[in-house]
């Protein structure tokens, strides 16, 4: 499928789909709170490296010319006072003139590259979403946002370790080098096999964890602080744009 | 000199003072126009790589955790509606409660990087500042900000022209690799002689003028966009930081 394929017609998790393209975090909060969210992506980059924010009102995009932000996404989540109220595959009829949308680096985009390195994906393999956690590292709070770092896991084998790491730290727009390799509670993980978002993953023998940031650390930035309004995808259900993930590539 | 002696005791040019650590290029803005400035450094990254944001009416930095900023830069330029007023030492006397401080990468982070690879500096052999010109290239605009972007230039010898292009391309957040290499004329610089900001310098036999994103830049948007008031560095001057540079390389 093409990037446009897959924002007109898919509604699933977006891992794997049209490969060699960027996908994109998103979350939209009202004008008012546009700073606070602008300032806590450039105090936090490892988890919230922003590609593009939006002009006040405007649901387009200079990653994807064509695109309309309130409709090609395949799922959104709709929060209202840190609470999760809707989750519906488009967001028109919720979104509000005074928006302010901000597309942040998914770790989908460096796996087109892990995969051309011969680093197997478990959870693709395994036709699962990416398991993510709430860990207990603290964001660098801005304003009135602050929350913990989410990150995503895959299991890598051992011995190639050092090749995701050196294949992923050439593109830290998309997160870049891992946060962690190995033992789940160093970042307050008690099972991995109990994820926050996506789904569990069977590790194969000789496998290790490995820990991305990742760009649902804002949906956990708003369950800790409460803004009255936002719009975010729902996880693993990600904005594909029309931008080559080689240009995140150092 | 040590980071700190040099925030203390030093106001002249910073370049290859207290070798080893990152410098930063600052502007103040009053906290109404914050948000156009964190929004033009979002959309111009290669100008304008932010390192650190205040808080509103704070002059400390986490960069440099004992430093205030209304002082401890050599020179400042203050700005009313565009033009340049005064050119002090210190700015306490200019700071106001509102203002929110952006401190932004600076080439002269990389350039123990190239020492070390053996890249000469002839500007520095020759005791001047770093040259910097205004392109006929337009930024991003965001909000009310918008203007043309600014390069410093190194003559290279031909032969380490990619080598200064590696080594500087691991580390974006002071800019990265060059934008340009060759004809001045490219940008729309007319006179590689007649610097807009910084001294002229005298290339050996066999170099190449290459081209690297410069923090002036916001000084331009400045003069371009007219906000009210607003505290930068005088180019060259800059804010010595406690970050080692290595902290800013891939």
């Amino acid at each position: 499928m093409t990037p446009e394929q897959v924002r007109r017609n898919h509604r699933g998790p977006t891992a794997g789909l049209a490969p060699g393209y960027a996908q994109a975090n998103l979350i939209a909060v009202p004008q008012d709170w546009a700073y606070d969210v602008l300032l806590f992506t450039q105090r936090n980059p490892k988890p919230c490296p922003v590609l593009d924010v939006t002009d006040v009102g405007s649901t387009s995009t200079v990653l994807a010319g064509n695109a309309d932000l309130m409709r090609d996404l395949p799922r959104y989540r709709i929060w209202e006072h840190g609470e999760l109220k809707e989750e519906p595959p488009d967001a028109s009829v919720y979104w509000q003139d005074d928006l302010v949308a901000f597309l942040i680096g998914c770790s989908f985009t460096f796996e087109s590259a892990l995969k051309q390195a011969d680093v197997p994906l478990r959870y693709v393999e395994q036709g699962r979403n990416v398991p993510m956690y709430v860990t207990d590292r603290e964001c660098r709070p801005a304003g009135r946002l602050h929350g913990p770092m989410v990150v995503s896991m895959r299991y890598i084998p051992a011995d190639l370790v050092d090749t995701a790491i050196r294949v992923t730290a050439r593109m830290p727009a998309v997160h870049g080098a891992p946060v962690h390799v190995g033992d789940p509670r160093a970042l307050g993980i008690e099972d991995l096999d109990q994820p926050d978002f996506g789904d569990r993953t069977e590790p194969h023998e000789g496998d290790v964890p490995v820990y991305w940031a990742c760009g649902v650390t804002p949906q956990a930035a708003v369950m800790a602080s409460k803004p009255p309004f936002a719009i975010t995808h729902a996880p693993g259900h990600m904005f594909v744009t029309d931008v080559p993930d080689t240009q995140y590539q150092l």
